[in-house]
C-alpha cells in the first residue's frame, strides 16, 4: 500500500503508445501512456475508458466530432464507441479501464500491445 | 461523451467531506470532494479505493502507519483496510471508486452521505 507519484512514473518510460501498469482497483487497471502522433480507429466492445491529461494535450476523433483534452480534463469514452486518439506534441495520459482492455479494442496489428508492464 | 474539466468542477461547490459525482466508467463513479480536518476512521468492505490529489497535499492515517500524498499523488486502500483521511489544509481530491462506494464505509453517522450529487 504505497503511494504513487504519476511525474516521476512517467520519467520511467519513453515509449509511445504503450501503457504501462501503476496500479489495480477493483478489477480495474489505472496505466499511464505517452502519446504523440495518430493512433488507429478502434472501439472496446465492452468496456468504458477513461482519458486523463496529465501534461500536454491531445484530441480524440470520433466519426462526427473531435474533442481536445488539455491537462487537468479528462473523458470517458463509452464502450463500444469507435475513436482515434492523436496528438501534435507528445502528452501524458492517465487511464483506467479495466483489466481486459487492450488499448487496440477490436482491432489487432502491429501497434496492439497484449502484455503490459506494471512500473 | 463531454469533457470534464476537473477544476472547473471543483469550483462549483465549497462543501468539505461530501464528494460529488462527475463521470461514470464501468460501473465505477469519478467523484471530486474537498478535504479540510479530519475525518472518521473506517473501511470499505468490498470497495478497493483511489485517491489522487489534485491540489494541496493530505494525509491518509492508517494503524500501522501515515502517508502524505501531494499534488499529483495517487494511493490505492485496499478493500478492508481501516483507514482516516486527515487535511491540515484545504486539498482536492479525485476519487474512483464502485458505485456502491459509501463515504463513511462501515460506519454510518451524521457524517455518511448516503445521496450523491452530480455535477
Amino acid at each position: 500500500m504505497e503511494k504513487v507519484n504519476v511525474r516521476d512514473k512517467f520519467g520511467q518510460f519513453q515509449e509511445f503508445w504503450k501503457p504501462f501498469i501503476v496500479a489495480k482497483v477493483n478489477g480495474h487497471l489505472v496505466k499511464l501512456v505517452k502519446l504523440k502522433g495518430e493512433f488507429i480507429w478502434h472501439n472496446h466492445e465492452n468496456e468504458d475508458e477513461m482519458f486523463l491529461v496529465v501534461k500536454g494535450r491531445f484530441r480524440i476523433d470520433f466519426h462526427n466530432k473531435q474533442v481536445w483534452l488539455e491537462e487537468g480534463e479528462f473523458i470517458v469514452v463509452p464502450r463500444g464507441v469507435e475513436h482515434r486518439p492523436v496528438a501534435d506534441e507528445e502528452a501524458h495520459v492517465l487511464l483506467f479501464e479495466p483489466t481486459s482492455t487492450l488499448n487496440t479494442g477490436n482491432v489487432h496489428n502491429e501497434r496492439t500491445r497484449e502484455r503490459l508492464d506494471r512500473i
